[in-house]
């Protein structure tokens, strides 16, 4: 018995059109075939989301220059899924066998590099997304393939995932449905009283239930840094209870197929203090002119000082970036939004401008948009109103 | 102004007990200090379980055998979060400048280096668990301590978290109960019409409210595989609607303070096919016999076949593993339940025995207990009924 294929978020001919990028920068540095082992990589080329047990395991996605499917190789109890979420042809997914699964010295990679040699893709460059392999593992494929030319490919397909295509932004417009969803239903369900945790039990729901009647297909951290925690970034919640006069930091994302899109808000249970409030404004007044300041052609460091020159007239500084790429798996390993990042911006590349400002250890604020930069400038992806929540 | 400690899960001396085991293992190894950089290894010896970042962000623990206390060396802007989870004293948290966020070349390994050569720790032996590290980073740490001796340690904390505390055990009841509210709750919105994702939202939200008063402390992931998918382990869910006759295999798991317990049943929409009802009396006589085979000096191998061979006399095989220990995390990297695994059982080591069967592409079924040894057999932590759920 088969498994039948999955509804594919993407049409044949996208997956087509991402790997004949991937196969130009291939012959650009003449490579002939590439391992793609991170996970986010392996989702953008196939459309393969079962990354829970990626990083354990060792699986990859394999692309010869001169075939037109790459060729998926994974643990053997997760080849259905795989035929069932990606374009490719069932012969194109390779199981291997659970002996390799919980043993030591032996792993999947093993069953990847059997089949590289078998199918005659060791002959020529091989590329390697070594920042993504363990030590032994590296070593491994240099040991087995010593006769092969490796070369290190850790951030090729992330640089060209980097600029989304229309039907990828299409995706992660859903995704920005999804946090707006999360982020208002937090403005509902955050109040005194109520424990921290079954405020976060209804605002993950939201982000599963999704937008715009479009579900959530995974659930994205969830970061709930209310008092006396606002100067943290990562805690997820707490087991207190919200009381007048606690300040919450939120930060949650939508994901839709792997794509996601991240959303900050702060709120004020009761009126917020005179410094948060003019913190508040300096951030957006801040976010605005960063906004405004892209364009194809502006710099990431352009954007950031933007904002940095805008929030330290009215009196503040902040000491970590401005945001990052974003899209599957969240941050995307490229460029950066901060001082000195000359990575020039292109249509259709999307940052998290990610503007939490952590001043003192028991004080911050955050604050962020989704955006894609336009033939002329910006579009937010998300639609949450930019201001201080006040709740009851 | 300095952030408060917040809530901890143990007793300092709880720390100070596992920080005395990884020191005498140490010493057997001839090791001066160790860098901890496993994102579950860091939230034993510490408490810190901000893990967002571990993995893309460089950051580690620093344990030196004749220091009591470790050094937390993160990202700045997470200094705080360390401050107030960990039970360390807060000179034994250091930030790293922003400086080395989201730039090539230097990043917080170079801050952790500089900070071992200026504690004088890289003058004897040096343990780094090099399996978590990428390449160029345990190549840095090479180049850069060229004169130190350094011994890969990638698996030594994970043996010594292998057999829980009493303590420990009694947080990972707790989120035991919150896996059984999740299984239940799942039997009472898995339902002929309603969307996959609805019911996912549901399952999410208890997960965080928790069990017997004690709230999930982070989301684990949530498999729910449904007809045609049961034959398929790791996918999330789908945008399908549950209909009459569905067959749904789900796994989820509770979580606190970074403990995991696992937990999987079987939902079927109406009557069981013969086929399932047949498959789920053999896994059920399986899993007790494996758990009959469980007492301290027995073998995992032992577990893993006293199923198999039930099973098999019922007229099932199965392909994967039996299982996992489990703890910090979810997966610990140590033993497994498996044929030729001669790792011996100690009382307080806690598994997953996991019996998904992935029997066709399109068949599969799953059940799982999380369990502890005890001095005499094994205690399952769960109490969710061990059957086939059959639904209206």
């Amino acid at each position: 018995m088969t498994i039948t294929r999955g509804l594919q978020p993407f049409p044949r001919a996208e997956y087509l059109r991402r790997l004949a990028a991937v196969k130009a920068e291939m012959a650009r540095r003449d490579i002939h075939a590439l391992v793609v082992n991170n996970a986010a990589n392996v989702a953008y080329l196939s459309g393969y989301t079962v990354s829970g047990s990626w990083g354990s395991l060792a699986q990859a996605l394999l692309v010869a220059i001169d075939k037109e499917e790459p060729v998926l190789v994974v643990r053997q109890c997760d080849a259905p899924a795989a035929i069932h979420q990606t374009f490719l042809e069932r012969v194109n997914v390779i199981g291997f066998s659970e002996s390799l699964v919980g043993k030591s010295g032996a792993d999947g990679f093993d069953a990847v590099i059997d089949f590289l040699q078998e199918a005659g893709m060791t002959k020529r460059g091989l590329g390697l997304e070594v920042d993504y392999l363990p030590p032994q593992t590296a070593e491994k494929f240099r040991v087995r393939l010593a006769s092969t030319s490796i070369i290190d490919c850790s951030k090729a397909v992330a640089w060209i995932r980097f600029v989304k295509s229309d039907i990828e932004i299409s995706v992660m417009r859903e995704a920005a449905a999804i946090a707006d969803a999360g982020i208002l239903r937090a403005s509902e369900v955050i109040r005194p009283g109520v424990q921290e945790a079954d405020a976060v039990a209804e605002i993950a729901a939201a982000l599963v239930r999704g937008g715009d009647g479009k579900p959530g297909t995974s659930i994205p951290p969830i970061y709930l840094c209310s008092s006396p925690r606002t100067g943290t970034c990562h805690i997820r919640w707490s087991e207190d209870v919200f009381r007048v006069g606690s300040q919450v930091n939120l930060e949650l994302g939508g994901a839709r197929y792997g794509y996601h899109v991240g959303l900050m808000r702060t709120y004020s249970i009761g009126p917020p203090s005179d410094r948060l409030r003019r913190l508040h404004e300096a951030e957006v007044a801040g976010l605005e002119a960063a906004l405004e300041a892209v364009r194809p052609g502006a710099t990431c460091s352009d954007v950031a000082n933007a904002f940095y020159r805008t929030i330290k007239k009215m009196g503040f500084e902040k000491e970590t970036r401005c945001g990052y790429p974003i899209g599957i798996n969240w941050t995307e390993p490229t460029a950066s939004l901060q001082d000195g990042d000359m990575t020039e911006l292109k249509p259709n590349m999307t940052f998290h401008l990610m503007l939490g400002n952590w001043i003192d250890e028991d004080f911050g604020y955050v604050i962020s948009e989704t955006f894609r930069v336009t033939e002329s400038g910006a579009e937010v992806l998300t639609l949450a109103p930019r201001k201080l929540f006040e709740l009851d």
